[in-house]
């Protein structure tokens, strides 16, 4: 069989990385189009990576027979749609995370994929990331036993800007919408409950906004297992993105990435780097190893590991978290 | 001034690790009598610490002029009327943690110490750890600038017998108690309000005699820090006790304490020591220095750091987690 | 300016490495054509990073003028003849390491490079990992002070087929040449005494065929600082590479890269991931990255960090290694 | 039987750690007499730790016929003197390390021990370290197949004065002596032969009095293994002793034990605790070990683990040390 044909959609900066990834490091991958409401942006992402085509025309995109695949990289709001118009022309579907903030989007989104029977697979980073599938890997062959506590920290840099955030859904919907999906995979398990804390100790902006920047949400799971998770939006010494499940036979442990194994003794005592920057630098090989999971799905035919359903839940997560703020109660979650 | 004289009240394990210490690691300091309602563990501590006197009749401690201080290891349920009928005969108490379980008890016991004006201290091991004061040095000095989220893990080794389960108070009072301490002490400031999630996953039979076994608890200060406690009644690869405070200019965090150095690489990877095997091991040097500030205390006639309201105020953190579980909905910290 | 074109010349498993790296990870590169003695091997190099010619024909591609620099990683009895070749027809060079084992070839090649005028590069990979790179630059800022001592550690996981063994040159030209090199950079400075100590604990395979598989190398510089390196043909847990430099104020210390950051508690305490596996795991971001510098040096026109005399230097190191072993006695090192 | 009656012989620093260990910290022993040519140091010592008698006429504690055994910790020049008359006077010895610098003088003390039939132990911490054991019976227990390559990092923190420096014996007497008596235990074999590469890096005054400061030692061992050790006078980040045992299947290392456990991550990166300060500090369970090991022995009537072979054979790989570095070749080490 030959290549399979991308067209990657949005080429800002996760969309560039995507194009990229596709085209040089993917084995039996090409991008044939970027599609950009910018043109220039398309433009220069497609010379980069030598793609055929580059359009601010998306329709055109989806129009043309010879593109076997889109990955989705816009912005959030555009996601649910461009997951049903891509359906609809019958080309396999990657998209980032997540796929809306609204369940009757996604699910009408997700119903256009299951009617066109394409494939589709949503961009759950760290579910990629060699570290966290190795730590997967062990909970799910049984190398702590059975799973009874999970901590999850996961703090950026610094927030993104106030423009960003006015649209991002909050900080339950875009930051820990990554957490709540890792507290559903690692477990292998769903959460049941849950309770949220919240505070604005990073920016007063984001308060302004509406926003929090600071939370803790405790889980309980359907086996019992209990769970919590910690986020900030600004620790200063890095992206700080750890996992730990505790069980009846052990822990495994995820730790940060460092950009180097140096240490430096002096009269201080010891120093070492602080975490990789961000999630473009964190998971830069989980960024390759999806697509080449897409890919690989997309030549034999078979349905990607982090699917519609996966793509759903987490969201639900999000909603019960920002309702359980609201009303100051733990809550069940919805199914 | 001479040697501070001081009577062991319980010659039990962590009795018999504070005669030690304080006969033989404490400068200042002796040992002139233990009392047990066991003659021949009082007799068989006072050997090996060659103290004059053993006895079985505590009241005997307490009339005898020439001590001046008693340090109370007793059963938890005999630590309010021990520190009364101390603090009645003028001796200067150091006492276990906790004071009781009740409020009232706690109350009257503080009420003898006042009205005696005799020194009091009671014995949370952490707040000794040189990396827990290390620690909290940081945080107090400003290192981490403001703190806004907290981290405790507290795990167990192994349940402890469940006769033991049963006068226990219940797992947050003994148990989490140590956590409620530190997350005081650690942030400098109080718990305003808790959640409490709890499981029954290590053993059967704690359900049984009423009590649960897995905790998540989480916490929101009065300067809108929040935090998170997990416990567990037993980890299997040993006494994981670790804590971190997040804030707006760095982190800390105290790790476990290996019995070795020893690293160990072969074909599977690189083995590490777990950590040591539980608290008198890893309290170790906590235990000394808690002995060496009270007898300096009572050298200098000043009030050692950890007294009765430090003493007081975990426990109404453990009432607020239990009602909150048994209300199943976040709590307020009475005062 | 355009791309820089390059020709891969040997389509072995570095080669592929540094086809695929010059055509998907360098920007301002690609790879026009691929030449292996195996006609095979150069079609299906060449097939896989898209480029336009493969050849068993070498002098094809020095004569194509278009191409506007060779990367040299054919087997090393033909580095010192290529180069010289390449050079003669004006093309730059980056060449696999060593140049040669034998010192007048080394010369040789330098020399026509200089008559040449084109620009020259000796991969050794080290000099381009993050790690390498950032502890070097913290001894080039004085932040160790004085340099006075270093240790390297270089370990393989597993001994090189044993026909590669008997053309290798020897342990201390095909394995320390890296240390050498190392040694020179990291510490800033010339070797000017060493001894060697040698062993074969490894497989007696490798003493019939005349090389040693263990060696402990005692380096003095120039400065009067000094130097140790250990090496063995076999480290069951994986490859080894570790390098410290202790000064008058510090010390830094470069550790081995894990393929994850897992780490895994249970009842015999903790384990974590070894090191990658070798070379092309552990360097490929430096094979990466010195792939970049080359090309950036040629499309600037400037001289490569790591030119011909940093090529020659090691051989010389090696060469006094194994006369120190021949004469048990320490060593000069020619220059 | 009753406790081990010991007399402390030498009050100065390392004396009193010793008197104090043997006082409160080993059952089954009590400091009966305290011994210093200054008797005001005797005195103060004996105070501390509660011993009856104390004197500067050490003739007078050989003549107690209640003391059992004597603990030496006086000057390395009187060691080997005091040794053979405490032999003569029947009472069993503990020596601090070296036993004395001439082997003569060796061989002269340990014959008295021998005719006496009194039992000895030299006292050479590392062996009685937790770390350094458990990394012992490792190597002993096969973990790390046979032992090919030792690696010794040994760095005190600071030089002793130039007054101690002038009566050492020269570093690798007093300082690389315990790294030799690691060198044979560790890997339970004795070195044939060594070269010693030297340098005056840190202090100009050490030159001055005929010492070295900074030196890397390598080994060649009868089995064919390979080692080295590096030694500095003054790390300026803390003591820093780590060793490293490499074999067939597998490597053990023992690492620097911090003062804390306490990590701190802030703009820079991560920081933690050096190495404890320097021997006292880092071997403080490991003298309370080897008196306790001492003890037990005198008890059971049983020799000690590290005896008269034990203390002399460094001497002479340190004797080889410093040949090594006067005729600048490798030297066959005498027995």
């Amino acid at each position: 069989m030959g290549n399979v044909r991308l067209a990657v959609i949005g080429a800002g900066r996760i969309g560039r990385v995507h194009a990229e990834n596709a085209s040089f490091r993917v084995p039996g991958a090409e991008v044939v189009a970027v599609a950009d409401v910018m043109r220039s942006a398309a433009e220069a992402c497609a010379a980069r990576v030598r793609a055929q085509k580059a359009t601010d025309r998306i329709e055109e995109v989806l129009a043309d027979h010879s593109v076997d695949a889109v990955v989705i990289a816009s912005s959030t709001d555009t996601h649910a749609r461009l997951i049903a118009e891509a359906a609809r022309s019958g080309k396999h579907v990657f998209c980032e995370k997540p796929i809306d903030l609204d369940l009757e989007k996604i699910d009408a989104a997700i119903a256009e994929v299951k009617r066109a029977g394409v494939l589709f697979q949503v961009g759950f980073n760290r579910r990629f990331d060699p570290s966290f599938q190795k730590a997967r890997e062990l909970v799910q062959a049984g190398k702590v036993g059975e799973p009874q506590l999970l901590r999850i920290t996961s703090r950026d840099p610094k927030p993104p800007p106030i423009d960003y955030v006015k649209v991002s859904g909050g900080l339950f919907a875009d930051m820990t919408i990554h957490d709540f999906d890792v507290a559903r995979w690692m477990m292998g398990d769903e959460v049941e409950e849950l309770f949220a804390f919240s505070g604005n100790l990073v920016d007063p902006a984001i308060r302004e906004v509406g926003d929090i920047d600071t939370a803790v949400v405790s889980l309980r799971y359907g086996s019992g297992a209990l769970g919590s998770i910690d986020n900030s939006r600004r620790a200063v010494y890095g992206y700080d993105v750890r996992v730990e499940v505790f069980g009846s036979d052990g822990v495994v442990q995820v730790g940060n990435l460092p950009p180097s194994t140096v240490t430096v003794g002096g009269v201080g005592g010891y120093r070492s780097d602080g975490p990789l920057f961000w999630f473009i630098e964190r998971f830069e090989q989980a960024y390759v190893n999806e697509l080449r999971h897409f890919v690989d799905c997309v030549s034999k035919g078979i349905a990607p590991s982090v699917g519609a359903a996966d793509g759903r839940a987490p969201v639900l997560l999000a909603r019960a978290a920002s309702r359980s703020l609201a009303e100051r109660r733990p809550l069940k979650v919805e199914r």
